[in-house]
């Protein structure tokens, strides 16, 4: 495969770019891959050390929402999950499994309350609003489904509080963990959410409109200066080693929310609503599921699609999704699927990694988690 | 902008490539834009010319398949378009405008009827599966949905006939335009279609599994040599002027097919089980719609965006949203999006183009057509 030498026009009218994109750019984000037909950046090294120090911005622009809004916005929204939407407040971000009438994931995204029938839906990479826009017509609900023009730019890492708070003040220490409040950017209030994907905390500030983008985030960056504060994007390595899902990569099409790992998130003592909710019941125990896998040895390639698992005799039991160099515990972090009779931590694997086989375990957590 | 400095990793994990990528990428096709999450390869003015006189092999894997299969497939493709597919017969394609329940696009696919109850949806740049998805599901539908492993090769141009005799025989000139049939593919019989995304004609074939591709191309470039085949792509100059719309450049998603001058598509005189049936009725009468311009002066620069259209006043009345150079006509040949009081053939017209004001002018037909 010489795919290496392919070029991909980076200005093909395709591609969006967020806002935050120019900004971004010229501070440094060079390398990009393409996510929801936008481009977001790629992960470097350095990246992962700061982050777990000082502060980052993301553009996370990529992270596009769908606006579910009107008298039947829960109804809809609830038919494409099985966690439980009920008591969900208007400050709150719930990540939430999405699945298809076979219980099979479609999705992984976070959403956000943010009004009594109004609701985004922030999705990772898929045209979810295609789902959504379906069940509408199908049920004839009484609801707008629309993708607003909303770019997120995630403020990371451990000074991403003292950041925030120099920005818009002390109000923010009072968001709680995945909720969110407004706070003024350009004159506009704007919502900022206690989220990210990663481990290291922050927030994320659901930017609205196309222009003015550069505005805030010249006054982070002026702001943060002396905290260290820089571009980048959400770390491949970090999120890796914490075990976040990237849906399309350890979470495909074909999963359940039990296999991803996601069975505690999903309401199966009474029906919610979810469409898939009947067909999930029968999937509860699954044969195959996500688990932290420790691959054994240095530093391994980038990863260029899955790499088998076979246990000890040479039998495939699963494949690798993710891995990376875990720096801060000097080891290759890797996520994978792996068969029931295979999963138990300490369970001794083989991973057909492309310089040869390596030697693997099952960990009993992913790093840096409880 | 200085996006031109940007570097799109081609080897991320979420870029797929069609069992013939390797094939057509050795053979010249180097680089590419991202559809459907794949690569694919642009286009070179040479292409356009040798196009016209001879025959090309493309590989549009991006072209993905939505299979939909079950007792209830038609009544499931039926309620995503407003096209009548009740007589559609077994061995037949058609162009079809998806809507959702507003009415809009959501995009313009051939469907292929395989079998009784069996669909494939040969999708444009979107995940039209979550909107199946979210039908079957809504209404319990009786189906399956799913992307089965099948990436289309284009064998285009006016000597497109001879080689497809020469590898199947004489039977392949009895595929009559927008019909198919089986051919023997490495043994298997694989879906042969008179069809494709150009005027030239020729053929798609619906290759099936992700091995052994490279034997058929082979063949075909093999016995194609003194008819000059070569690798190429669907050709951006050849579709424009020929008026062949791409979804999400010409056809967004904010338009109808009226807007996007479908409508003799779309039968309005009884409910044929369309969701967005209701809402198309209300909108018949557009007040924009796609037309075909003439852009006067010397080569235009690749569009990176859209582009303002105005009356001779200034006033904003439309967007070209594709123009390319018509080399066949020695002029700059476009798609716009254009208001009905300035839609007429012969309406004189300003483009913002990239370096200053360009006259241009609607033209009665698109290039080519009758």
């Amino acid at each position: 495969m010489k795919s290496d030498t392919a070029i991909i026009d980076p200005l093909n009218i395709r591609l969006r770019r967020s806002p935050f994109w120019e900004s971004a750019h010229n501070a440094g984000c060079n390398t990009y891959h393409v996510y929801n037909r936008m481009l977001i950046a790629n992960t470097t090294k350095e990246d992962y050390q700061h982050l777990k120090s000082f502060v980052q911005l993301w553009d996370v622009g990529c992270e596009r929402q769908v606006e579910i809004k009107g008298p039947d916005a829960l109804r809809l929204v609830q038919a494409s999950t099985p966690r439980d939407l009920q008591n969900m407040k208007n400050d709150q971000c719930f990540y939430i499994p999405t699945v298809d009438g076979d219980g099979n994931m479609t999705n992984d995204p976070v959403l956000i309350k943010i009004a009594e029938n109004c609701y985004w839906v922030s999705v990772a990479d898929a045209d979810l609003i295609l789902f959504y826009k379906g069940v509408a017509a199908a049920l004839n609900l009484n609801v707008s489904i629309e993708e607003p023009e909303v770019s997120p730019l995630g403020i990371q890492g451990p000074k991403a509080d003292e950041l925030a708070c120099r920005v818009w003040g002390e109000q923010v220490m009072d968001i709680k963990f995945y909720k969110h409040a407004r706070v003024n950017v350009n004159g506009t209030p704007m919502l900022l959410a206690r989220s990210g994907f990663g481990l290291q905390g922050g927030y994320e500030l659901y930017y609205e409109g196309s222009s003015g983008a550069e505005m805030i985030w010249d006054q982070l960056m002026e702001a943060g200066r002396d905290l260290g504060v820089r571009a980048a994007c959400p770390n491949q390595s970090e999120r890796i080693e914490a075990g976040l899902l990237a849906y399309r990569v350890d979470v495909t099409t074909d999963m359940t929310p039990f296999e991803a790992g996601l069975g505690h998130l999903c309401e199966m003592n009474r029906d919610v609503g979810c469409l898939g909710w009947a067909s999930l019941g029968k999937k509860q125990d699954p044969t195959r599921q996500i688990r932290p896998i420790e691959i054994f040895g240095d530093t391994l390639p980038r990863m260029r699609g899955y790499w088998d698992v076979t246990n000890t005799q040479g039998d495939k039991v699963g494949r690798i999704s993710s891995s990376c160099r875990a720096w801060a515990y000097d080891c290759n972090a890797a996520i994978g699927l792996i068969d029931r009779a295979h999963w138990n931590p300490g369970t001794k694997l083989v991973v057909e990694a492309p310089h040869g086989p390596r030697e693997a375990a099952i960990k009993p957590r992913f790093w840096g988690r409880q």
